[in-house]
């Protein structure tokens, strides 16, 4: 061992103590006569001292270390002459006795401070001096911690961690797999999970009754900035259970993390339902950690000459308190932000609801300040709130004012990541409709269940049937889902017959579970949570990639190993492929 | 929920309580007047009883459930009849008031009792049934037992799950990678990781100081009976150890391990130089539950006219104890087994130690019984041994007396899986020649470092320079390994130069890793377990397949997914590969 103690444990009951340390060499600060380093490891930093009374040569050796060198030192621990509250060693030093150098350092290129100088693609390529940086490293500690609380907290409610392959099959449903191609079965390939659905169920089919697995799944999607293409879930699944009992079991299971990571203690999650959520938030995962709902505006617009309402599917609104004080330059520049592509809204009209209890609007030519006064009510405005109407088709208008509520609320500061608000959101539709390929997605998976109260409008209205289907949404980000599954044969059929699959085509992909299905299959249900969201989240900072270690960039490279990269003709002959020259 | 309580934990001292019960039918005996019915679940098997006093068509619907049907049953805890004692839930019975069957079976391919008429094939095939047997469901547990204790003996320690890439980089070093097209970066390939080496190492050098993770590790190997292309390892590493540090710390662990998983206390694990595991056991990793070691004999043997031991580099014998009444047939026997290619032995010359002090040997005509007793002394051999000699070149003799020692002491049933004798093999070779290629491989892998009292023979005698590195060995079985690594860029390259790269190829591979090193690498080392195997031999059970859920089979199937399988011609597109027809 290099060391009898770290660089974070030391403290003034350890003073008149011979130690040895080692670590990395913070900071150097040369006084002439006197030299201090600052000594760093995982744990901490402790201050080095040395002086013109240090051994022979030590004081002159002392001043050739460089940034982060790495040093093994040995002294007495002593007391320290100007403290350092802030430091947990900062009560204590160390006058070196003996000093080894067991590696030297280039200099960094940048600086291994909590705010570095390093530009991302910089921090990306040396990602292992970025991880020496406080803030990075306390995320990946603050990941294992909330990794080891989630399987002992699981493992206690009886789950059992099994875990599932990951060379399985492709299957053209759903995201593109990333795949791989077999040499022993040449021509043929086998496909990374995009999440372990089908084995998880398949264990639930062989009695395990309680599983789940902390798993990396891979996804080939074009990237977006927080997307990674490996990604880690946690995934469950339970028999014999109903809807309540999944939720029930991870409300207990989140709400623990949240006791355990954050000191927060909550009773329970509420619940929302998925036509509420769109309705009231224009989102399937809500931020409710500030309200500022959907108020539709139809009625109290109607009639009052202004076609672009009378005309619209839907008018509807938020009222934003404390903002009726914009200038005229805000509000244009807020119509020019929902105006964007990637909001797409003709156009806003506001009102601003003054402190005198007048009001003023983008409208008043066509709505007397009593009807501005009604809209206002409509919208649960207050004195001071500045109201914001978007018009037009249902879907879109509701969408578009749930960016615009997320945005206002960002101004406002109404989205502090210190503040926790997790929400269920349940009672999902079935499937999806896409306009491109006019035809039915499963909304979740093919392997959900609908309700059976909605089972009678499978085949005449399937756009309106719902599935026990459930997420659990954080500050606005959906941190897991789940469903019952169906469980016999038949309804699987006939789920494949809605999604578009031919019997042969749905024999050929999923036939191992159709067919698992004809031996008893139990009841049964569960929930995945993203992982690297989670811990992002409960880590106050939604950059999932602070918190993985090895992270891809947004083509999917690791900028540090310079990966994917070519492979030698031999391996390629090996495998039986060739790659097609554009 | 479907049920108040499982299968498995019902007594006494809930009779007279009215409880639900859901599960699969084990067995159903129909006795006419009265029916009963083995309700199993993962947690055990609880019976459940119809007779005549039961509600209106109860009793003849319960004649109706067949095997593996999923029911749930309401009724009340009663005191059985006949007792069963070797079922926990043996005391009582349910004496059903509501049934309702939630699933129906189709009859099962093979019987789900401890002993299956199955065979292997079919087993896979319905891998999902075949974990519904107590024998491999036991194993499933065994195995999440295992995992979390690990873990929480890790994480005790200060270890920290940190998770690194599944996409990585192809490197042609050591066995071949399976490999991933990347369609975002066209002609480009990711490579699945056949362990996270490099990747622990840059997190030593990020200053993480104690990292663990348990993690799936590929290789695309032409398959052995116990290998499988992916496979689970508990990788570990420390910053600022020794090789002492590292055999402690993960001697702790395994310890701990069979203390918590077989109640076996043990203060120590003894510890052996590879260059007498190799000469006294012929192996790197002995089976040392028994002695039977190996004894050279040239010297007691030459000279006698017998020029076969003469003209032989070596002449080793082993003795077999209580085998000197073996037959002309059982000699020849093992002569015939010897000489199978897989061992390769010329020929096999035996000494019988009567059990009245006489001799008797295949080589009566060249040595006397005063030769024969020399022979006997050297081997350590009692009176009722039967010795087993062997020559010729050193190492082949050593490991074909290697392969003879484990066979007889299976013969001798001295290999008994519920005893446990680990070891650590230490001081492993650096490098291992290869005859087909004529050069040196790492036995290891390039990043393990020399001793550094063998430094000064790295150019003149590569072969005889140890290693600081070391396994754990189990039964006979390699558990893990692991090593202390260079952790400077100039000893790295003088190791990649020996291994033949050019400089340009150690960067083009491992630059990244170089690059790390420039930056105050600290000294560190580790060891990686194999967790299957180190699950199987603590379960009793060398067959790896059966602790692992969904195992794939010698040509790298999965016989029940159906996989690998072939693509669709548009994912192949997207990839821009083609196949190459034969």
């Amino acid at each position: 061992m290099y060391r009898t103690h770290n660089c974070g444990e030391l403290s003034a009951a350890n003073i008149g103590e011979k130690v040895t340390l080692a670590g990395w060499v913070q900071h150097n600060r040369d006084l002439g006569q006197m030299v201090f380093i600052d000594l760093r490891d995982r744990y901490g930093i402790t201050q080095l001292s040395f002086n013109e009374k240090s051994a022979a040569g030590l004081l002159e050796q002392s001043k050739t270390l460089g940034r982060e060198y790495v040093i093994q030192a040995t002294g007495q621990v002593i007391e320290r002459a100007s403290k350092n509250p802030k430091n947990p060693t900062g009560e204590i030093e160390i006058f070196v006795e003996e000093l080894r150098v067991l590696n030297v350092s280039d200099t960094p290129p940048f600086t291994i401070e909590d705010e570095s100088d390093g530009g991302d693609d910089l921090r990306m390529k040396y990602r292992y001096l970025d991880i020496r940086r406080n803030p990075i490293k306390e995320n990946l500690l603050l990941r294992a911690r909330i990794n080891i609380a989630i399987r002992n907290y699981l493992a206690g409610e009886g789950f059992i961690d099994i875990e599932t392959p990951y060379l399985i099959k492709s299957t053209p449903e759903g995201a593109r797999d990333f795949v791989v191609p077999s040499r022993m079965n040449q021509g043929q390939f086998y496909a990374l999970p995009q999440s372990p659905q089908t084995f998880k169920q398949l264990l639930m089919v062989a009695g395990m009754d309680k599983y789940y697995q902390i798993v990396k799944c891979f996804r080939d999607e074009d990237l977006r900035a927080d997307r990674q293409p490996e990604f880690t879930q946690v995934d469950c699944e339970m028999s014999f259970v109903e809807q309540e009992d999944v939720i029930r079991t991870f409300e207990g299971l989140f709400l623990h993390l949240l006791k355990e990571i954050r000191g927060i203690e909550m009773d329970s999650i509420p619940r929302m339902q998925y036509d509420d959520a769109m309705r009231y938030y224009g989102s399937d995962k809500p931020d409710i950690r500030f309200d500022m709902r959907i108020h539709e505006l139809n009625e109290v617009t109607k009639g009052h000459g202004f076609g672009v309402f009378d005309n619209a599917h839907l008018v509807a609104g938020i009222a934003v308190d404390g903002c009726s004080g914009y200038s005229r330059k805000q509000t244009d520049e807020l119509t020019d932000w929902v105006k964007r592509p990637q909001i797409g809204a003709a156009g806003l009209v506001w009102i601003k609801c003054n402190e005198d209890g007048t009001y003023k609007s983008s409208v008043d030519k066509f709505y007397s300040s009593e009807d501005l006064k009604k809209i206002a009510e409509a919208c649960e405005a207050k004195a001071g709130s500045l109201i914001l109407i978007l018009c037009g088709e249902d879907a879109k208008v509701r969408k578009a004012l749930g960016a615009l509520r997320l945005e206002m609320a960002t101004r406002l500061g109404l989205r502090n990541p210190d503040v926790f608000a997790p929400l269920w959101v349940v009672d999902f539709p079935l499937f999806e409709w896409d306009e491109e390929t006019q035809r039915y997605y499963a909304m979740h998976h093919p392997f959900t269940s609908p309700k059976a109260e909605d089972m009678h409008l499978l085949d005449t209205d399937p756009g309106a049937v719902h599935a026990n289907a459930y997420d659990i949404v954080l500050n606005g980000n959906e941190i897991g889902g789940g469903s019952i599954r169906i469980h016999d044969p038949k309804t699987q059929m006939m789920m494949f017959d809605h999604l578009g699959f031919t019997p042969e085509a749905a024999h050929e992909q999923f036939g191992f579970l159709m067919d698992a299905f004809r031996y008893g299959a139990p009841p049964h249900g569960g929930l995945a949570f993203g992982l690297d969201r989670l811990v992002a989240i409960l880590g106050g900072n939604e950059i999932i990639r602070d918190f993985i270690a090895f992270p891809k960039n947004n083509s999917g490279r690791d900028v540090m190993i310079d990966a994917p990269s070519a492979l030698a003709d031999e391996q390629l002959d090996e495998l039986s492929i060739k790659i097609v020259q554009e």
